[in-house]
């Protein structure tokens, strides 16, 4: 029989008479010490497999976590994602029967015949799935080993994976549950978005596409990933004040007149009142600033506190240019789509005054085939991909000195763009 | 002098010549399983005391954390929380100037005396207050010591607390992290509730007092805490889908019509729609159901789909009760409160058709106290505490008994709780 199970009832709870010695006990607590900083559960099982591979020399290991929403198993080797059904691989058996799984042949189990034929066709020497349980006992998923260059495994050696399984179990654990809560206020702050979008038929998908497009800026100017993530909440969520303006003044379908302009500028104050009362994680506190503060120009000359100059964080004047490229861009029930030259022209008039010229800069550096999908959103199914190739290697900046000196390379992309941006449909 | 500060640059990363024996190394991973399960912050700090305790024996630990929001340090001690700004105690001075605080004797530093003589007049016998950090470096609190039965500290206790801080401080920012994420959670459903319902005139209010109808109901019921917070996020968000519903016909001052009451009905599909879009955290998933089905009734009468019986969850059913109260007893643009006889009956006669009759027992269980402020929620600070006291002893289903017998008690409470009740007011 080349499959040992063993019950692993008895891992759930410290063992109080561990076999091992100073230098091991040592080792666990370095390694303990290695994945405790670890935030992301994708970092994480890739450091926790390492650290495996520290207490036994093997050829590989995996740590696969178990998706209770999907049934698959994931991990992560080299930043790259394995996922498939539970019942598809070894791992998963293991996981599934909350046993330890132990072979030390080359298995006739067809099922590892398969799991080896896709890790590169390696052949198992010896392998080990070891299910990984938080603190409650509750199983999270399986530590697996395979051509361990240690086999068969001494107790001690077992005794340290048991050791390990229970620290860096108890990290998983919290890890994946903060995890869950992040995609839970991210998820929540999209769909949210996405419907307060649908009640404004003026500007239906800006909140979307102005954050594809700050997503986009955040990628040329090279910012951190804390700066995307703040900026795109901000983005999500800038208009979240609209909530405040009436119906009857955001759904008409003629240009609204000043007096209506004057109620619906209150929403960005609205959307300060309403983010503020939001508990932001600390990292996260800027999002506040940055979504309230997006009609304030550089000159002070904004709304809704006249800041000028530095008062305003980054995260707000990137998304000022976005924000007012896409007002200037949307197709209007009084009105079509604005001709992109005329845009070009009120964005580089105001730049400066209003806008941050490196921010207008970049934003013009993105290339044109994002751009005109992101101007597109949701009406993209027809985009001709040879097109968009070409579009790929040019930018709006590229466009503007086309202006000037318009080669014929430039002229066509430009009629290319042209062909979309232009495009009459009513949907 | 009393006061030896050391550095402490060096504590965040592990130290690799640690001077510890395996009993203590063995000591240490104990301690860390202790609190490798814990997920909220004030039991860990607590675990963490305790920890502290068996590595030095000693009067009283402590582990506080700073606020940067606030920037006040916190605690909690047998459940209890402590707050204070962070120039207040010693701890905090520690925390803010980033450096162990060690003191041999009793001190003349006036701040420890007025530490003391809030913590139960004891006196100091010694004093060590060592920073707390995360793996990343970042100070979170400190860990305090007082009058411990070891004194002064021998090189290996100090490696031990050292190694300790390093593992439970890891500990401690993912606790504080996830607990940051809730929070914020929790506080964007909250806020988005309270605008919401500002939309809809007729029921101003109505979600936050569905909230706390619902959480009374869950106390009587003696639900556990995961089954009364995906209450509470559902009853928060049940209304959510009224988002999909023009404002036209929200916010109209006459009762609407049936063609509008059926557009007014889609909002329990909508809501559906858009929470389960929201990937909320596994432990929370239910809350869509329970939204979504508070329309439902027992007898497969309800809407949007017609269940029946066992097929809405325990939720759902409380929220049912709960929304219907609510709307009974709402101030209306074109109608005052209904008299509360007549709610009752309506209530009464839907009992066992549309409502779970034990959870409506346990709705007219909650004290009248409570009903009277949740009924008068923003309102309530005309009462009289007097009243209120009276109030407390009594419930509805104490009424509908008064009804048949009426004791002069049961008439006086009675008439008590229909003076706020029938208040009337506009505001």
């Amino acid at each position: 029989m080349p499959i040992l199970k063993t019950s692993t009832d008895a891992l759930a709870v410290p063992k109080t008479d561990i076999t091992l010695d100073r230098n091991q006990l040592r080792q666990i607590l370095q390694l303990s010490h290695a994945v405790n900083g670890s935030m992301s559960p994708a970092y994480l099982v890739q450091q926790m497999a390492r650290a495996m591979e520290e207490i036994v020399p093997c050829m590989c290991c995996y740590v696969w976590v178990y998706d209770s929403a999907s049934g698959e198993m994931w991990s992560y080797r080299d930043n790259v994602r394995l996922q498939t059904q539970a019942d598809h691989i070894l791992s998963g058996r293991a996981f599934l029967e909350k046993q330890q799984l132990h072979l030390s042949h080359p298995a006739e189990d067809s099922l590892l015949h398969e799991e080896y034929d896709r890790l590169d066709g390696a052949r198992v020497g010896h392998y080990l799935a070891h299910p990984l349980f938080d603190a409650q006992g509750n199983a999270l998923g399986v530590m697996q080993l395979m051509n361990s260059a240690i086999h068969p495994f001494s107790g001690s050696v077992m005794d340290m994976l048991g050791e390990w399984a229970l620290l860096a179990g108890g990290r998983l654990r919290a890890v994946l549950e903060l995890h869950q809560w992040q995609q839970a206020f991210y998820s929540f702050s999209d769909v949210l978005s996405e419907t307060l979008d649908t009640r404004d038929y003026i500007t239906s998908g800006h909140s979307r596409r102005v954050t594809l497009y700050a997503m986009e800026v955040a990628q040329q100017m090279n910012l951190n990933v804390g700066q995307r993530r703040r900026l795109q909440l901000a983005a999500l969520l800038h208009d979240i004040g609209k909530l405040g303006i009436p119906e009857l003044i955001l759904l008409q379908k003629k240009r609204p007149g000043e007096d209506e302009y004057e109620i619906i500028r209150r929403h960005a104050q609205i959307t300060r009142q309403i983010l503020s009362r939001i508990q932001f994680p600390d990292r996260l506190r800027e999002v506040v600033d940055i979504a309230a503060m997006h009609h304030e120009k550089l000159d002070g000359s904004g709304y809704p506190a006249g800041r000028r100059g530095d008062e305003i964080p980054l995260g707000a004047k990137i998304l000022a240019v976005c924000d007012v490229f896409d007002a200037l861009t949307s197709r209007r029930p009084y009105a079509d789509r604005r001709p992109l030259e005329e845009v070009m022209e009120i964005l580089e008039k105001e730049t400066g005054s209003a806008f941050e010229p490196f921010i207008v800069y970049h934003f013009k550096n993105m290339p044109l085939s994002r751009l005109i999908q992101i101007l597109e959103y949701g009406h993209t199914e027809h985009f001709d991909g040879e097109d968009l190739r070409r579009l790929d290697d040019h930018t709006l900046n590229d466009l503007a000195r086309a202006d000037g000196i318009a080669t014929p390379v430039l002229e066509e992309i430009k009629q290319i763009f042209n062909h979309y941006y232009t495009r009459a449909y009513r949907g």
